[in-house]
């Protein structure tokens, strides 16, 4: 009653059963609310926060609910509010001569590519869900993608917040400013903290020129090794120029024939046993573009860094080689589903990586198939593990944990990471226990309890 | 006594009468301490920690102590212990494949470049200071210095950190990771926090390809206006081949040529009111980056982006024309104190900064004569102030607290930051209490409370 007071009632939805957002988008998460809510500035964030500071009802945010560890997902306990930021989608503010926009949280990732793009200018976090995320679930997870090897994470494109606290105040830490050295970084807290520090309403983002051209290879390697050396080659002869370098094994190559037998078929007879998706982007010509390609191509071929390679031709190649990564998820997912790790590890670990867990694997699920792609130039696996031949899914299926554990067990021996991009959320709260150090655990309880000490911000996630 | 036992008699120091370390650079703080200890491993400083929290004894570490805030300085009470890390010095690891270095926080700036360089990689940090200032002190104040544009501050160079807690515990941060979302991002609240939050005693660092080539010009315009739009121009035509972009007025161009008669006169008579150093990084070749420079700068002219320009045809052209930004801050020594403002703005606002601030101070303070220069690329000026000519420097630096009042009160109404890259340290300090808000103020003291709750590390720094 005091929610509809406060935003309208248009804005309060109260009858919330079989709402789309009561659930992930893989149906694997479920819960409950009290009210789902539509606030429409900070300052009506604020006021709600302040509210449910009073009945401390916990406050969920909600982007576009395209998440996979249920980190925007309520609890069962139908205690919270969740909040939905759709109403406050406007791009207060594009800054050509600063190379900065000013966009708030509710706002479709896509449609700030587009407005930076109608400027003059790139916005380069690019990932598969962009037509339907929003900046504030970029933000809040620290969203990766297929850009950040040149651009980096969202957190290394934002350069100010703007944050409704747990207490309801308003921070306004919105500066367009590439040096600041006054006082504690809070900005990049709050970035990555998935709702549980603070509710981000808005954000200072940093754009790039658009480039003059961009060029697509498809290239084959006869081992990850291989692709491991050509990618630190590519790295001295391209420099910034590069901006994609994305991993597919043969096995996904395959599985994309057999998903997508009207798509793009390269290297269906390749022998190789790996493959990788170049992007070049060049801010002088297409010819330059080419030039570069042939200079530095041709030294890998040389060197024997480089098995084969399909060099677009055309937008149309290019497109057509791009959407090869892009069928990737789908493709999997038209199979059947698989057992999903997003892993980092450092680059020259990853052959390693992947032998030796390829094979344990084995020897504890024979026949096991791999699925991995990824953004190799960022050190990103997509580990994904598939039934073998004949398994039914759900037989697969009931290994998970025991499988999982040993692909997360081998990551932290070789000093990875057990979630490289798509955070922590509900799905790794406890696996998070497991490989971090109790003095990393014990600092990160600290800063909870010191900037949402009623826990009322997003309960059960991150944190064990 | 027992921090001799810890760390042997020849490493902890009790008689520091007279030491340099007792004050800053610059003679301007001063302080007193009970010991200066010199721990030889991450161990070691933990179980230092540890025997100071039990005695309840601060502890501030110092670096090369080229600091301009006094952010290293103890306080005057004589109850400081002040850590030196130049017995940690080593380079742990250079990973080439990942192109990553781990080091010790007591390794000097200059030394990493090098050992990066003979690896065939570059570490792009580089400031003034390098031949002695540490990278612990880097990762303290978050330099900037003159690779910002291209490469970002210490905090972007940064993937991992090795932390000694107020409570004496060792965080093993040491990752070599891209990408990395497992929970509250640590690292960058330890960066930046001038020691008053851990101690950091090693971090793994990212390496980049070695360019090329190197090419630079001076750049002669016609006003503020005309810079920025070139920088524009010149972000979009050479995309991160800009490697810096230095702006100097005419005014330090004739204190230059001054102070330093030996020295380059480059534009000596020139009309123009301001000038800029342009550095072009090239992966590929010398010849390419002339190619480049020729097409962006051509370009420029018939924009009227540009109003004349000297390139550097040699290898000792390019040494004489950052010769004269390398002796910028010597050059306004030699000529007496003045009045330091190390400011950031979007960069959008520089222009109308200078304009308005130049006619306050006239107006306030006739004669002034501004002394600007900066990395412009990041919005960074070094608004310095000097004396009306015939005034005497100490009658100047008399109203140093009222003409800075007013500068740093423009900086804020255009969206700056009253720190670019020095920090805040003691000297900012209450000027911090002024420009931020109470929430702001509110959430960095529950920081410090949460990680540092005796309040022992660096007390009287950052936080008002």
């Amino acid at each position: 009653m005091q929610l509809q007071q406060l935003l309208g009632a248009a804005h309060v939805q109260d009858s919330t059963a079989g709402s789309a957002f009561l659930s992930d988008r893989h149906h694997v998460y479920h819960g409950q609310v009290a009210a789902v809510v539509h606030p429409a500035s900070t300052e009506e964030v604020a006021a709600l926060v302040r509210v449910c500071v009073h009945h401390r009802a916990p406050l969920v945010v909600q982007g576009g609910n395209t998440g996979l560890m249920g980190a925007a997902t309520p609890d069962a306990t139908g205690n919270s509010v969740l909040v939905l930021l759709d109403r406050m989608n406007r791009i207060r503010q594009i800054d050509t001569d600063n190379d900065t926009v000013t966009v708030e949280a509710g706002c479709i990732l896509q449609n700030l590519q587009d407005a930076a793009r109608e400027a003059g200018r790139l916005f380069p976090l690019s990932l598969g869900a962009q037509g339907s995320c929003t900046l504030g679930g970029n933000l809040g997870t620290n969203a990766g993608g297929s850009g950040v090897l040149r651009y980096g994470n969202t957190r290394e494109l934002t350069l100010g917040l703007e944050v409704v606290t747990a207490d309801g105040d308003i921070w306004n830490g919105l500066r367009g400013l590439r040096k600041d050295n006054s006082g504690y970084d809070l900005r990049d807290l709050f970035i990555g903290s998935e709702g549980t520090l603070g509710i981000i309403t808005a954000a200072t983002l940093k754009l790039f020129p658009l480039p003059k051209a961009r060029s697509t290879a498809l290239l084959a390697f006869d081992s990850l090794e291989q692709a491991v050396a050509f990618l630190s080659h590519a790295r001295a002869g391209f420099g910034a120029e590069l901006t994609a370098f994305e991993l597919m094994s043969a096995a996904c190559l395959a599985l994309l024939r057999q998903q997508f037998p009207d798509g793009p078929q390269p290297f269906a007879q390749a022998p190789q046993a790996w493959f990788a998706l170049l992007e070049l982007s060049d801010n002088h010509s297409a010819e330059h573009a080419r030039q570069s390609f042939e200079w530095v191509l041709g030294k890998a071929f040389e060197l024997n860094l480089l098995a084969d390679a399909l060099i677009a031709e055309s937008l149309a190649q290019s497109a057509a080689l791009w959407q090869l990564r892009e069928n990737m998820s789908e493709a999997q997912a038209r199979e059947g589903r698989n057992m999903k790790h997003d892993i980092s590890l450092p680059i020259s670990r990853i052959a390693e990586f992947v032998r030796e867990t390829d094979a344990l694997l084995q020897a504890h699920f024979p026949g096991v198939r791999n699925l991995t792609f990824g953004h190799l130039g960022d050190g990103n696996l997509h580990y994904n593990v598939a039934a073998p031949l004949g398994q039914s899914v759900e037989t697969h299926m009931a290994h998970y944990a025991a499988l999982s554990a040993l692909v997360h067990r081998n990551t932290q021996a070789l000093g990875g990471s057990i979630s490289a991009e798509h955070g922590i959320g509900q799905r790794k709260r406890e696996l998070l226990a497991e490989v971090k150090s109790p003095v990393e655990l014990e600092l990160m309880r600290r800063i909870k309890q010191a900037l949402d000490p009623r826990g009322l911000l997003n309960p059960g996630k991150v944190l064990p």
